[in-house]
């Protein structure tokens, strides 16, 4: 059993969250909330997702996995205004999640989970952790992306860093420790990211606190909640490699 | 003699209603207004528009057809404001309507009418009646344009119904009587849609009433007003044969 | 040196300016501010614009010339609100300019000024002088892109006119003396302009006057006020010679 009551909004910040990096999710139904976790193609990139029953104004479930496209439940959504409640209910007899938003009733087909893989959090050791607000980020990132393809993200004792370099054109974003919320770097990290992915995880943010997890050549760890902070999304990001 | 002025907004609302089906009109000016009716070039839908010349500041017509081309119409129409006052007149000499916006004077070819039909309105029989505001309508369709490309509208005793079904998904919008402002059903009617003619046909009610009569396998029709209910617009639209 | 702080919507209108008629402009930086000339690959139009230092929240600068692209520095621009200080500073040793926006420093080579040309403003002779509200003409400029590819300027003692005519439709605006802010016209003038070129030039302007210096086939001169009047634009657009 799957019967479930949320705005409109908390669905459309998951599919923000997930759809840059995949089409399709198994989202894992619990009784206390809903969650899934996805490898994008290229197998650069992963999101762990939770949504705690808390976010939901309604919340009745038996432990399941439904799989979702994300396209077609983006479409449904935008016949949604952020906040209409939407209504969730799985209908075992056709396999189908029975959507409803005012008088309209959506029936949409589910994706077999069956090959639809559970990918492992790797062990990571990332020594440096900053907070900081996102729109800094999105703003250094823009300017990046006019750029080059990569950015390095640097942590020392004294602040954060983005910097990206091109042919003749170089972008650098320094902030300060007392610009940044939180700052615990017991030693300088610095690591070389894609932009159009790191670009991708930071879109979802928003204008709030982002947390990071940095360590030396290694994959970034980038948080943040969303839903009142009864939601949480986890995104792991592969680094670049430096060509000499 | 045709010379008229008239709010913008207004022949937008013309050139909105029209467009969907025909690119060019044969419009009838009389004393007491203006008038057109037009059929699609695949004979599925059907337009006829009426406009009292009450909706008009100033008019003054006698009897003529003009052959309008509505992309250049709506061309020069992009130029005022919906609150501007456009005026209109029709020039003997050189065969054009005189297009006046402010200190603006657009002198428009018109096409010949020679070779434009008359198309003549079917009898219909059309038992059910029902009367409901559009955006519920565009809601159910929007939702529909997803999953089909034709929708299934059902009226009875107990309240209106759309529905569509893909390959695996389902549409489904039940509006029951105390939703509707008005419901007249003898008897049940079903009938089958084209989703992209019926919602061109829903498009320029905006958020006013929309009155429908349907029959069993039957055509369509459906009627709103415009301009301070000075303009009337009636479509028809025929019904596709369910296969089996 | 050349070190100042501008908001950057005073650059963003620099941009507009220029970027219809050239990609890349030679940026004359004097003791008392900043201009440019530059004319567009196909010889047809010239624009002169002038900034005064006193249109920059802090302006040091020594005589030199800066090889900016156009494309480039938008994009930079973008990542700044048209409030935002933003800050010029030349770096020698590098060859860059240093942009700063908030805690974001980019960097942006400069290109060769060698092979920039230092176009030479040609004698005119245009006895008419019309000042006018740029809306008005913005209209009749877009009315007449939908006829034809060449419109008509007039002036005379009553009034400015602007003309357009197409295979069947014909546009025309005229303003009378008394809608003019000023009107000096000794004689009747009338030239033919390119309408792509003289709408490039208007859509700069805003909601100002502008001012438009008018002979017989002959070039036009218009000329605007920007960043508080303390920055001047003037454009020469070429006529194109009526063929019979």
């Amino acid at each position: 059993m799957f019967n479930a009551k949320v705005k409109a909004e908390v669905l459309k910040n998951i599919i923000e969250a997930a759809s840059p990096l995949v089409n399709e999710i198994k989202l894992n139904i619990k009784p206390d909330g809903i969650s899934f976790r996805a490898v994008d193609s290229a197998h650069v990139a992963m999101i762990d997702l939770n949504l705690n029953s808390k976010a939901f104004e309604e919340y009745k479930a038996d432990e399941m996995e439904l799989g979702i496209d994300l396209d077609k439940l983006n479409g449904i959504l935008r016949l949604a205004s952020p906040n209409d409640t939407v209504s969730l209910e799985y209908d075992e007899e056709t396999h189908r999640l029975i959507i409803r938003i005012g008088n309209l009733v959506r029936k949409m087909g589910l994706i077999d989970t069956a090959g639809m893989p559970d990918p492992k959090v790797p062990n990571l050791n990332l020594p440096s952790k900053v907070i900081l607000k996102s729109n800094e980020l999105s703003q250094g990132i823009k300017a990046s992306q006019a750029i080059s393809d990569h950015i390095a993200l640097l942590v020392d004792a004294n602040g954060f860093e983005l910097y990206a370099e091109g042919d003749t054109d170089v972008v650098n974003l320094r902030l300060p420790k007392d610009l940044l919320s939180k700052l615990d770097a017991p030693q300088k990290c610095k690591s070389l990211f894609s932009i159009d992915y790191f670009s991708s995880m930071i879109k979802p943010v928003k204008d709030e606190e982002v947390t990071i997890f940095l360590g030396n050549d290694n994959p970034i760890k980038l948080e943040f909640d969303f839903a009142d902070k009864n939601g949480h999304v986890t995104y792991l990001l592969a680094p670049r490699i430096e060509s000499e």
